[in-house]
């Protein structure tokens, strides 16, 4: 193992990588460091030499790492001063201690640690910032697409307004089938189960902490600010129904999974800041974003002087993953070759994460009424008086009938309002009012509509 | 003016920028850098301050740019050792004479010069090298599309298959205007004009060689070879007419004009290489560059590893382009700030170019024959010896009048054929025989099938 020097030198003869972890991403990462091995040697400037590969386990053998690579000193490994230490163990312990360690040591570090850096990016900034090394996670967000890159990079110049991003493959699966095949949630969701889409306990993904974590992410690049995970809104989509999403088609939208991160120049109080909110939402059947199906990822940005942009590709899996780690490793390979310490992470705009409370966003509520003259105008009566305007009103002839009987109740009716751009603080304030109100039966299904 | 050095030193005060051209882009760049200074400073590490713009036409104001800094000394400008010189002149002289004394001076480049950088990349990234300089150019190919770093670096580690682009805002606004509105190719030309999409003289455009310029530059990265540009093969879209649009439609297709760029391990005649091409091809509908509308831009990217990858944005515009040549600008003063030479691009894998006859893809062929018994099977049996299978045929009587007469001649039928994977050579010669063959009227379409 060579001994590495910071800043490293020019020229060096190899760059030496140890890898943390041997699951479906490391031995894709090995596999694709040792058969690329020439490719990686000529755009890195130099050979990348795996130095070994820190797992629990160093009897069983793992398809595409040599036996005689595996340790389970992985904390000797983290700190032996690689050149770069490539971390895909997961989770939070013990990965940041030896992701600290390592850089302690001086190497420079590549991750696909979307729990760790949403959880505690800052540390991690901070250590690299200490130590002048490199922290590159191309791979912790949206498997293969670049995106951190051109957000980090190619957008340094410009202003990014929103970023709406599909950044969870199981929910928009689920979402995507409940959308062509008509079916039910739990129907969709055994399906998923069953195909490898979705684990044996699909909570992380389905209520949409996978999800916020990315969305933190995101937010930190977009805005060059701490996100506190904490203080990302966050809904999943296990209370989606059919009927929405059958609703949502006849009114010209599609419902996905959305992670949004906003500029706010002037909330509903008067703050500027940013939004981070991670919920269902519906989204125009013409937006780059509704012909997005299946397992893939897409993230689409608003910026000032660059105008829409999507990034569209694969958002999981252990070769995909693996991908984005090569490219960052190539990144970091070029910088030691060249020369100089590790680049900073940006986090001068430190803007305040207001709450969700604060976001302005327009609405759907569908209601049971009873059907009667003058309903319609008592609804609308209660929607302005919180200051909010409606865009859209479309009443129709319930066709929910009671279970199990035939006795006919109160004739009723749906009714479906679409609001103008509103905070979320006024839309809570008229889903209580309406609920207590003597005309509705119901609250049936309140969503947003982004992307418009 | 601060003298350079080379390489910067670390932790510099300032970072001078000297522009090269106050046009449409050139004005939005000088905006940007005035506006968004304290953003730009905060996120390159230290103060851009531009130092001069050169133009022909000193006198006339220019909005977004202060008046003393304009100079029609541009040489001058150009070789006074800024730290970066930001060329937005276009063409191939004086902007290559220009940016080589740059470059001699020891300024790095950022530039949006895509017909320089197709006609003669290949003597830039030679001076980058010599000097020690970067040379970043996403502003050439695809507006604020982050592509080329995503290329360069994201993609480093991984392996690219193919890439196709929509690279050309004007022809996608006409062919998505044909789709749309079944309109005649003259007519949507003329109301392109006339909104400013189209050019006076389209020529580059609709003839395909601004696209060809975008997938020389794309391919070099994408598969880290020269690409000389006379080794693209390029047609445009004034052949396409309605009824090809139509019968697209009615086949489940739309009609893109799209830069590709392939890499072939085997052609048909046994080499590896890479194919360059630009024409107007047949997309299927479900495939995610048949949603791209009107002047936008999208680069769909096939990668080993990545899988598939989707980049979408607004193609062009003076505002778009320049938040390109910001992004560039700050990765540039990042690297200045941190110290060390310029990263070289890379060019190692040196791929020959293959001709178009080499390329390998699906075609669909129509043609107007006579309509009798046999005539089918005789088709057919020209195709096959030509090597090629057919994946499908459809026949119809032909709707076709002659014009001015009401005279019946034979009876015809029109004949679509889409064919399994061959040779461009291949299909050269089947075409050839079918137009000399006795019951073919005429050879009215021929398009490739690309993307499925």
């Amino acid at each position: 193992m060579t001994t590495p020097t910071t800043p490293p030198d020019a020229g060096r003869r190899e760059l030496t990588v140890a890898l943390l972890g041997g699951g479906t991403v490391g031995s894709q990462v090995a596999r694709l460091l040792h058969e690329s091995a020439d490719d990686l040697a000529a755009r890195a400037g130099a050979p990348l030499r795996l130095v070994g590969v820190g797992v629990r386990d160093t009897v069983r053998p793992r398809e595409g790492i040599d036996q005689d690579l595996l340790t389970d000193d992985i904390e000797g490994l983290a700190a032996s001063g690689a050149d770069v230490v490539v971390e895909v163990l997961g989770g939070i312990e013990p990965a940041r201690s030896l992701i600290l360690a390592a850089m302690a040591a001086g190497s420079s570090i590549v991750t696909a640690n979307k729990a760790l850096l949403a959880e505690d990016g800052a540390t991690l900034h901070a250590a690299a910032e200490k130590h002048g090394v490199d922290l590159y996670y191309e791979a912790s967000v949206a498997g293969a697409i670049p995106l951190l890159r051109p957000l980090r990079d190619s957008l340094a110049g410009d202003k990014v307004r929103r970023v709406l991003g599909i950044v969870n493959g199981t929910t928009n699966f689920i979402l995507s089938a409940m959308d062509e095949n008509g079916a039910d949630y739990a129907d969709v969701l055994a399906e998923a189960q069953a195909l490898g889409y979705a684990e044996a306990d699909p909570t992380a993904d389905v209520e949409g902490y996978d999800a916020a974590q990315k969305a933190a992410i995101l937010a930190g690049l977009a805005f060059h600010t701490k996100i506190p995970l904490g203080s990302v809104y966050r809904e999943g989509i296990t209370g989606v129904t059919r009927a929405q999403v059958e609703a949502a088609i006849a009114a010209g939208y599609v419902i996905k999974l959305l992670a949004i991160c906003e500029r706010i120049e002037r909330s509903s109080e008067g703050e500027a800041g940013v939004s981070v909110r991670v919920y269902p939402a519906l989204v125009p059947a013409r937006h780059p974003l509704a012909a997005v199906h299946g397992a893939y990822n897409a993230v689409f940005v608003e910026a000032a002087a660059a105008g829409d942009l999507m990034f569209y590709g694969a958002g999981a899996g252990g070769v995909e993953t693996a991908s984005a780690v090569l490219g960052d490793l190539v990144s970091v390979a070029r910088r030691h070759v060249a020369g100089g310490p590790g680049l900073i992470e940006s986090t001068h705009a430190a803007l305040p994460v207001l709450p969700v409370g604060r976001a302005i966003t327009r609405y759907q509520v569908t209601l049971e009424v009873i059907d009667r003259p003058g309903v319609l105008a008592r609804v609308a009566r209660v929607i302005s008086r919180a200051g909010v305007s409606v865009e859209a009103m479309r009443q129709s002839a319930s066709e929910a009938r009671r279970p199990g009987g035939e006795e006919a109740g109160p004739a009723t009716a749906t009714l479906v309002i679409e609001t103008h751009t509103a905070a979320e603080s006024a839309l809570a304030s008229i889903v209580r009012a309406l609920t207590g109100d003597e005309v509705v039966l119901s609250v049936t299904s309140v969503l947003r509509v982004e992307g418009s």
